[in-house]
C-alpha cells in the first residue's frame, strides 16, 4: 500500500519531489520513506535521488504488479482484487481455491511464471518468465452451468479486441478458444466452471498469452506478440486493456444478452467457412464449419448433409 | 487400522477369544492390546471382557464409523475411501476440497454432523448429530459436463433402492432431487460440478438423508425414516446398501448408457402426470409435467400446449 502511494505520488509529479514534501505527503519519516525507495529499487524501478531536488521515478520495470496493473484500470469489479506472485504452480489452481472460499466477482490472479501452467484437458502450458501473461480471473455469473461456454467466446473476442488495440496486430480465433496471429497460437483461453446443477457457483478464466517471448523461446506452431509486431510489447498496458474489454463486454451481455458476443465472435473467427477434422473422445468428425452456437457449439455440416454441434474437442483446419 | 482388525477378528469369533491369541494374531503386547480395547470401549463399543476366557463383541455403536462401513462393503471403488468426521463445517465442502486435490473416484466424506450443512442454491440444510447420514462422494465420470444431471437422477433412484430395500418404506422422488415418503421430505440430493468446458474433472454428489430423528425433530414437511417405519433404521446398513446401489447404477451406466436410469426414474417419480408450478430466477411456469428428458430436465406441457424443458428451478405440485 505505501509502495503503491510513493509511485502515485511521483508518477503525478512533473519534476523532482522532495524528500520532505514525500513523507510528509505519506506521513512517515524520511528514514522510513528512504528504506521504501530502496525496496522499490530492488523490484526493479529506477528511482533517482538528488541531494537538495529530491527523487523522481525514471522508469518502471516490466512486471504485473498489483499497482501498475491497478494504475488508470478504470474497471468497475474486475481487478479491483490482484493476486501477484513471481512464481505460482498454476494460476488456475490458485484462483479455484479462492473461489470455494468466497473470493468476489472480478478476483484475478497473476503470476510471472508457472511451473505446473496447464491448457485445455489438462495438457501442459509453457510459462516463460517474464514474458507472458499468465492469469486467472474469477466470475459468478448469474447463469445455468450449460450456458457458461459463451463467456469462452466473451474473452476470446476481448482478448482479440485488445491485442488489436494494444498491438495493431490482426488476431483470429480458432474454434473454441485458442488465439492464432498469421495462423501460428499466441493465446490460449481455458474456462472452468465450479456449479450446481441448476446454477453456477463461479467459473475461472484462464488466459495464457505468449507476449515477449523471442522467437526461439517458442515451440513449433507457436508466436508471441513481440515476434510478430517486430517490437516489444507493454504487457501491463495489454492486461489492462485485456481486463476493462472483458469488463465491458460482460456487463453489456448482462443487459443485452449474449447475442453481439457470437457476432463479435464471428468477425475474428478462423474456423467459420473451413472444412475442419474434430477429434475428441476417440471419435473423428469431418466437414464444413458453418457457424457457432449460442451456446459456444460449433456447427459442422457434415459430408453426408446432416449438421452436427461439436461441443468438445480439437479442431484441425484442413486445406 | 489396528482397531479394525480387532474388530474384525472380534466378529469372526462365535464365542470368546482370549487376550493371548488376539495380541498374536495382531501381533501386539496384551498391554497394547487392553489399550486398545479400551479405546474402542469409549468409542462406544460394547466388549465384554472375562477373566480365562478373553474378549467377546456385544454390540457396535450406531457410528458411521469407515471400518463399520467398509465390513462386508462389497463395492469395487465407492467407499475405498472414507473420511469420518463426528462433525464437520460441510461435507461438500470438504470433498470439493478433496476432489482438487486429486482424490481417488469413489472418495466418500462421512460426518455425523455439520454446522454448515447445506442443500440446493445454498439453502441450509439441517444435520442432526449421530440421527441422518449426511454424506458426499466423489466421482470423476468421462462425460461432459452437459450430461451431468443424470448423475442426480441416477443417485436418486439408488437412494430410493436403498431405502426400499432396508428398510421397506416406499419412497418417491420429486423432480429434481427431493425424496419423499408419503408426501414427506426424507431425503436431498446436491450435485456440484468441476468441469472444464469439454471434460468433467469431477462431481460430488452429497445426500442428505433425515433417517432416526424422531418426529418432535423434525421441522412442518420433512419425515425420517424411523419416523415413517415406527423402528430405528441402522445407519451403517443403509448406507452401504447406498453406495453399492450408487457402483451398480454408475457402471451400468458407464456400459449401457443411461437410458435405463431414467426409467428406473420415472418408476419412482410422484412429479409426472402431476399438475406443476416451477418457480425460478424470477419467473413461474405452470403446466402438466409429462416426461424428464435424458439430460434431466423435466418437460412440462403449458397451458398453451407448448412443451417446455425446464432444467431449474423449484416444482410444486399443485393439486
Amino acid at each position: 500500500m505505501i509502495h503503491e502511494a510513493i509511485l502515485d505520488h511521483l508518477r503525478r509529479s512533473d519534476a523532482y519531489l522532495s524528500g520532505e514534501d514525500l513523507s510528509a505527503l505519506l506521513k512517515i519519516s524520511r528514514q522510513a520513506l528512504w528504506k521504501h525507495i530502496q525496496q522499490l529499487k530492488e523490484e526493479g524501478y529506477e528511482i533517482e535521488a538528488v541531494p537538495h531536488l529530491g527523487y523522481r521515478l525514471v522508469s518502471s520495470p516490466d512486471r504485473l504488479f498489483p499497482c501498475e496493473i491497478a494504475t488508470n484500470l478504470g474497471t468497475k469489479f474486475i481487478g479491483k482484487k490482484i493476486c501477484y506472485f513471481d512464481t505460482l504452480a498454476s494460476t488456475m489452481d490458485y484462483a479455484e481455491e479462492l473461489g470455494l472460499k468466497n473470493a468476489p466477482e472480478g478476483t484475478v490472479v497473476v503470476s510471472e511464471a508457472q511451473t505446473k501452467g496447464r491448457g485445455r484437458m489438462n495438457r501442459q502450458w509453457a510459462s516463460l518468465k517474464y514474458k507472458g501473461i499468465y492469469l486467472s480471473l474469477i466470475l459468478r455469473p448469474k447463469i445455468l452451468p450449460n450456458a457458461t461456454p459463451v463467456l469462452t467466446l466473451l474473452c476470446a473476442v476481448a482478448v482479440c479486441d485488445a491485442i488489436t488495440e494494444v498491438c495493431g496486430l490482426e488476431p483470429k480465433i480458432k474454434w473454441p478458444n485458442d488465439i492464432l496471429i498469421h495462423n501460428k497460437k499466441a493465446a490460449g483461453i481455458l474456462t472452468e466452471l465450479n456449479a450446481e446443477m441448476d446454477a453456477v457457483k463461479f467459473v475461472v478464466i484462464g488466459l495464457g498469452i505468449n507476449v515477449n517471448n523471442d522467437a526461439h523461446q517458442l515451440v513449433e506452431g507457436a508466436t508471441s506478440l513481440k515476434d510478430q509486431k517486430k517490437d516489444v510489447v507493454s504487457r501491463v498496458r495489454l492486461l489492462q486493456e485485456i481486463l476493462r474489454c472483458i469488463e465491458e463486454k460482460y456487463l453489456l451481455c448482462q443487459k443485452k444478452g449474449s447475442a453481439f458476443i457470437l457476432e463479435q465472435w464471428r468477425a475474428y473467427s478462423l474456423t467459420l467457412g473451413k472444412r475442419v477434422r474434430i477429434a475428441s473422445h476417440h471419435t473423428h468428425k469431418e466437414g464444413q464449419a458453418i457457424d457457432v452456437d449460442s451456446d459456444g457449439a460449433l456447427l459442422v455440416r457434415t459430408d453426408s448433409g446432416l449438421i452436427e454441434r461439436v461441443t468438445a474437442g480439437d479442431v484441425v483446419h484442413c486445406r
